[in-house]
């Protein structure tokens, strides 16, 4: 297992009680961007307020590690993460689910911000849900480091936004490769099938 | 070719001006997002302060087309776009260049909103960036509609933060289908190899 600092049940808590509205405003804030037909007064007085909010928060840097241990589930945090972080308004977020079994599953909802075609999430957002998904269950939940090796993305049908579900289980492991499957699915079945290889980095592998 | 209402060059460079800063903005407190280690009155301020200014934005909606045709180029507008939205925080934004025997390639420069493992790129966002550029060239920037089928990607090694290059070029056309291969290159070479199978849509085919 890779070693993490560690943090703690209430100090986990703490944060995402402070920065999950935060980042939750910031995403509100995106889509607003995308469908405002607000007058031109009222868009530039709307940049200037969000340049002294950044402002704002830029007056202190946090130094914390990247990725951080909890202390009571084990599991990894990684509140930066364009994928899963509470603090990243690029992320839907995704929270990932993970079965006794070794399973992981994630439900989740993507609005205008991640559209494509029209109504239909864009192709490379599928991709970086899966990517991200398949990469967790390759690595057993991000405690035994591997990165993607190649993946490969089947779309069947245009996915619709709206509220989704993402699934990946490993089909088998070789030596250093993990072979690792998923999908997405709406309300009437699998839209994009995923199939990954993940390979341990060189550092990682046991000493021989 | 896709037919759709046209922008005329002036309304592009209004509305570019006008929502280019707002969305640059918006950019910039997504990033702030992330790494602030503002105490908690300020975080809580920022928060309220946002709130406002995305409820000013909303008081009106556009109601324009999402993708327009310019005037002038002839290029297809998407504003909105996660990959190349000029509105869309999302987006780095990719600006997307085509060269006259038909490739296409993006300078552009992806910071801590798209990082995945430490000091590199996250998988899925050169995923996403791949099956955008891909996509392009397959539909022939965007003006013979096409559909991903399939994408394959190979992680050769990290794609580090900072300045960066995709490439894409259609290797060959066979009926309804179009194969693209692209990469992903930072100044030591490729990091990631793409190739799509790109399906033009039954509505869009000729007739028979």
């Amino acid at each position: 297992m890779q070693s993490y600092a560690e943090i703690s049940a209430d100090e986990h808590d703490r944060q995402q009680a402070l920065y999950g509205p935060l980042t939750e405003a910031i995403r509100k804030l995106v889509h607003a961007g995308i469908r405002t037909g607000a007058d031109d007064d009222t868009i530039r007085r709307a940049q200037a307020a969000i340049e002294a909010v950044t402002a704002d928060l830029d007056s202190r840097h946090h130094d914390g590690p990247r990725t951080m241990r909890h202390a009571e589930t084990g599991r990894p945090v990684t509140w930066a993460d364009p994928a899963i972080g509470l603090r990243n308004a690029i992320a839907p977020p995704l929270t990932i689910e993970h079965t006794e079994d070794g399973r992981c599953w994630s439900e989740f909802s993507l609005g205008a911000p991640y559209e494509g075609p029209p109504g239909r999430v864009h192709g490379g957002i599928c991709a970086l849900v899966l990517d991200h998904i398949l990469g967790e269950v390759a690595s057993e939940g991000l405690v035994k480091p591997r990165f993607t090796g190649t993946l490969t993305l089947k779309y069947l049908r245009g996915t619709p936004l709206g509220p989704l579900r993402a699934e990946a289980w490993v089909d088998r492991t070789e030596g250093i490769k993990a072979f690792a499957r998923g999908q997405i699915l709406d309300a009437d079945g699998v839209t994009v099938e995923a199939e990954g290889i993940f390979i341990m980095p060189a550092w990682a592998r046991p000493a021989v």
